[in-house]
């Protein structure tokens, strides 16, 4: 998080307000380099950050009908497209790793602190509240972005046969628990996550866990 | 192009209008594994067409300031989400690629129709309006993304110090020309090209050419 800017390497000749912008969009180059969990279906690699959260603003596109709130399309895909730059410097925390879940919270505030201080003042102020709305889950785009962010990996998992629902420990109650947002901001797609994990361990991809059981949040 | 859909490997147990949708959101998986010619700024390796599409994004919502014509930033950035979708069948061309992009038409006609196509009939149309729209460059918003789209490998090149600049037969003069369309939709970040493409050629990142030449579009 001490390293120097991707921008220092080569300064641009440009300064000023637009100077602070470009050099903010040239640091978030790196999200392209935080490695998720995920598996893609395309190819045997892992998923980074910069091509899930271009999914996840497809995903808004197609399935918004679904929100059982409405929502305004367009801003729920400015919060997708912001909601993991944090991980540039906090680095990604999966879904099924509980130790790492643990520091999550004090390493992405820190992680924002910096990430937005690069951009003029006014839009530090915009995008960190971006960041923050995507977190509390209290506006209907929110919790609608969260809902295709929990279930994009998931699909992901489906394409694999298991991907990281084969993490040591991990059984449906798991994952149903870890998959509670999505069908709090749409039944349709909730009842859809349900049908995939009944199939799933059905396939032998997930371990059958307790029904009713809490697990982690 | 004619191989089998990703779906077709481990078909989701939801059919219907979801179920369309989601062999859609799965197949563009794909769109992560079209590499492009542009060289990241983070690491040595090249981009693909998912982070790129990801990174024009949040350059719409950093940067829809200098558009010289108000611009709706949730449907400029809906633009740059679906513009390369085609790419997963037609292959990326390269700006600076004139041979590739003599049949670039007509592959990506054929491309559209089959990925669309995936989709329910009503949003099969509203995401090929979409990319219809980002081609024709007749709208502000178009226009706009458009722009974005090439400022954006414009930058890294910076960053790489040459980058695709390097390609053989490219000289100040083709650059100018194959990234007007900036100026076009932004006088402030037309003259920013402007001045990224003076200081990357007196750098000796961009061979001199002929100024006022008019070269290939």
């Amino acid at each position: 998080m001490d390293e120097p800017l991707l921008i220092e390497r080569r300064p641009l000749p440009i300064d000023g307000r637009l100077g602070q912008q470009l050099a903010f969009l040239i640091e978030v180059d790196r999200l392209k380099t935080v490695l998720r969990a995920s598996p893609l279906a395309a190819v045997d690699r892992r998923e980074n950050d910069a091509e899930h959260s271009w999914h996840l603003a497809l995903m808004v596109a197609v399935l918004a009908e679904y929100a059982d709130e409405p929502v305004d399309v367009g801003h729920t895909i400015r919060l997708v497209v912001v909601h993991d730059l944090i991980e540039i410097y906090a680095g990604d925390t999966p879904l099924y790793d509980d130790k790492l879940r643990e520091s999550q919270v004090e390493r992405e505030l820190a992680a924002a602190e910096r990430l937005f201080g690069l951009l003029p003042d006014d839009q530090a102020i915009e995008f960190r509240a971006l960041w923050d709305e995507f977190e509390a889950r209290e506006t209907p785009e929110a919790r609608f972005a969260k809902a295709v962010d929990r279930l994009e990996p998931n699909l992901l998992n489906w394409m694999a046969g298991g991907g990281t629902w084969k993490t040591p420990g991990v059984t449906t109650n798991t994952v149903l628990t870890r998959t509670a947002h999505i069908g709090e901001a749409s039944k349709t797609l909730g009842d859809a996550m349900a049908t995939l994990i009944d199939s799933a361990r059905h396939n032998g991809w997930i371990a059958a866990g307790q029904q009713g059981g809490t697990g982690p949040e």
